[in-house]
């Protein structure tokens, strides 16, 4: 209802040429179908209401817009607007937040905020490393040691965990960030946090899955599997 | 002089009783001396013209202070404010920059704060662990590997440098972060950047250095020595 609202609008200040520049806003995203990285950026923008274009990069191959955009880590996320590229799903995150002020993903308050970003930061250091390892690692030690640290990094999420969500009675900013941990444990099979061991975040995880836009947003198992798999040969592949 | 005309006009608000929460604000730093990291958050706080207590921490020994404050990393620095602690000197940054608003270290445009934030990332991510790997791994095969990488990450950012500062004329978020570079380059002896190989970081590190209040706060360079010398044996040493 709204969009169609708010394309009759658009016709009308076109008409009158009121709005040229608004209605050469580019907002595209370029990711892989199953990435975590991408997946925060796409809740951030539905949350927002931002609509983009969504361009598909194969994962282990670069093309030629990815390396142009990204030359840096030569990955996806990347987040461009008017054409000018963001890389790293944390900066994009922070960007979309400032750019479109309604549903803000980071608090008001700096301390907050701070907080905010400590933990999402806590996320991309101690969980995700450690969740990757603990799987993927070739030595059996290795793996071993990665789901020790992993246990002892989400018990410290477990305790920081008050509310419904991180952000409070909404999803916010360390929402999105922890996305990659219950995907993790769905697409690897592997038991990170249960009732028993872990009751908040278990009760977090069914909460995030079941809200309205994460739901729209998550790829099927199959697509989130396919990626794993993809991302883990493209590691295991010799380094060029 | 100004600290005087401070204290002065403090002492006629206090009198009448309008400014009690403002004396009671508590602004704290618990560093050791010598750590790049806390060095950025002095400089920050320098630059504002921020007062504040800092407290000692001895490298390699955990104070009940430190453990109070920075459970997850039991790391300086910390910055506590108004008794709410925060850690990351990244995240303090931009506590710091939100909370008083004179001379902004970040832009005030959301791209070029995202840009700020991905080379200080960057940084972080690429150039600390580098730096350091190719000084103090045992194996000199790793060794070589890091200063290869370390390289490819300083081309990068000599191509990024476009003007006096990464900040433009003035010292900015990234110019902080990247104070751990020429910090390296002069305590590990280790020439990094010489003015043939990486002219532009060569002279931004001269203008660096030579910042007034960066000539203030930085530790001598014994000093730096120590610290790296006692960082370097805390992560040799057998983990607990």
């Amino acid at each position: 209802m709204i969009h169609i609202l708010v394309a009759k609008i658009k016709r009308v200040l076109q008409g009158c040429g009121a709005i040229a520049a608004f209605e050469e806003e580019e907002v595209k995203l370029l990711g892989s179908v199953g990435s975590p990285f991408v997946i925060r950026v796409q809740i951030a923008l539905k949350l927002k209401g931002i609509e983009y274009k969504y361009v598909e990069e194969k994962l282990g191959y670069l093309s030629e817009t990815l390396l142009n955009y990204n030359p840096v880590y030569r990955m996806v996320p990347v987040f461009v607007h008017n054409g000018k590229p963001i890389s790293e799903s944390r900066v994009i995150l922070e960007y979309i937040d400032e750019t479109w002020k309604q549903n803000p993903i980071l608090p008001n308050d700096p301390y907050q905020r701070a907080l905010a970003r400590f933990w999402s930061k806590f996320i991309d250091d101690k969980c995700v490393a450690a969740a990757w390892k603990s799987v993927f690692m070739p030595n059996e030690k290795e793996r071993s040691e990665a789901s020790k640290e992993l246990l002892e990094a989400l018990q410290f999420l477990e305790n920081e965990l008050k509310d419904k969500f991180f952000g409070g009675e909404e999803i916010g900013f360390v929402d999105i960030a922890a996305l990659f941990i219950p995907l993790f444990q769905e697409v690897a099979e592997f038991q990170l946090f249960t009732s028993d061991k872990f009751p908040k975040l278990y009760k977090w995880s069914q909460e995030f899955y079941n809200h309205p836009i994460v739901k729209e947003i998550m790829p099927s198992k199959d697509q989130q599997f396919a990626y794993f798999k993809a991302r883990a040969e493209s590691l295991a592949a010799p380094s060029k």
